[in-house]
């Protein structure tokens, strides 16, 4: 199945072993023995990212090698807006779970650089201006409607997540920012050489560029301060392997709404329409 | 954009006339005027059911054509098995959201049908064994382990829908089931003719046949009487085209994953394992 495809890319050529290492991890007994070292840790983070995160996932790897449409790129725009959109109410929702006031003052950075204020712009600003680089209103995407409902889904799920786990799942669930810089990095260059009449839209990422190493900083410090025991650490393992599955599912649902087979489902945005 | 695919049967064949037909309908002012009669708002819900219930799906329409192999359709039941877990999960949210004693004991018998118990089987069961006839074993099914990602949000939104909107709208996303009868028959012959290797694990759909109508039934007297107001009504006919969006995606989801282009996500159950 899609062997051809670069998400596969580094994984050993043999199916079988290859499940083996994507099959989720069982809680079993031995991994409650020892804690990991705080290297061993972010060795399992790493590992996760390697295999989960969605730089890996076709959509991005046709976006990087300048495959996409202009209406594709529409679409994953308006898409991932809604996704923007609620990143200020997931990091507000982490906050409002803390007794701790330090760690307050350090989670509270997340919502002042998405949402600005203040004169400056923040994340969400700069995201619409992408939009409308690519093509878009700015009210048709704040509308959300045309939204792929699966996008919504997994992107609820998130904040279902930060809610209803546990407070170390909840920030755990943020080290996805441990693997964002080489992505965007990758990104802002590939976006210019292949769809250059986006480039007055990419203030977004840069700034994300110093944003998340820092915030990826504090999160994975804070994690493995207070992940103490081997199962918390599980735990927290969990928490990344199911950020990356939200963030898997809304590449699937794009690719099969945009590229292929391109059904978009009923209500939703269609390319020709914008 | 699959034109060629059923989906799109019956309705227009010019795009354009099809984009109004399926896009959703915004609450403007001119829907604020008198409420339907009975009839109309009957015929506004079979609308959304023509336009959007998932018998339309391409997925759906391969299963009925013969088209799909053991392992799609494992894949399929496997997630399936997902949603139907919820469904009496679903309906004790709504039976717990209902001051009215009358209402609580004709919804109760929903949680039978799909639980069982004093010695009779219930949907669960059934779909368990039609799980094996396919060739799961029930402990992997029950385990949910492999279930797509996309499916658990899916699902989820199903819950977090009828826990967080209005009752009525809780009450409406049901209607589904003015359409299921239909679907069902066409499907129990199908699935005879073309895969008989499964006729030993269709009791669930039999049982259906009879519980679903009158559980359709008693679900529309009750939207009908108590969406007084216009606004009411489209309120319905609104919380009808989430329910059916999420069926939708469902679909969506195991058609990505397992037919085209075929990519299960990281961790995600794959036929040849099973």
């Amino acid at each position: 199945m899609g062997k051809e495809f670069g998400w596969h890319r580094g994984l050993p050529a043999d199916p079988g072993e290859q499940l083996k290492h994507m099959a989720p991890q069982p809680l079993t007994a031995d991994r409650e023995f020892a804690p990991l070292s705080r290297a061993e840790l972010r060795a399992r983070l790493e590992q996760v990212g390697q295999e989960r995160y969605h730089h890996r996932h076709p959509f991005h790897l046709m976006m990087h090698e300048g495959r996409l449409t202009r209406g594709q790129l529409q679409a994953w725009a308006l898409n991932r807006y809604y996704y923007q959109s609620r990143i200020p109410i997931k990091d507000a929702i982490i906050l409002s779970r803390s007794q701790d006031r330090n760690f307050r003052v350090e989670w509270r950075k997340r919502i002042v650089d998405h949402d600005g204020g203040g004169g400056r712009d923040g994340g969400i600003e700069r995201w619409l201006r992408l939009s409308e680089a690519a093509g878009l209103s700015r009210e048709v995407v704040q509308s959300a409607e045309g939204v792929l409902p699966a996008t919504r889904y997994a992107v609820d799920a998130y904040l279902d997540l930060v809610r209803n786990r546990s407070f170390l799942e909840a920030v755990a669930s943020s080290l996805t920012e441990l693997f964002s810089r080489d992505l965007i990095a990758l990104r802002v260059g590939a976006l210019k050489r292949h769809y250059p009449w986006l480039s007055g839209g990419l203030d977004y990422f840069t700034a994300r560029l110093s944003e998340a190493p820092e915030d990826a900083k504090f999160a994975f410090e804070w994690v493995a301060e207070h992940a103490c025991t081997r199962q918390e650490q599980e735990l927290a393992v969990r928490a990344l392997e199911r950020k990356c599955d939200i963030l898997w599912a809304q590449l699937d649902a794009l690719y099969f709404a945009y590229v292929n087979p391109a059904w978009p489902p009923p209500g939703a945005f269609r390319p020709d329409q914008a």
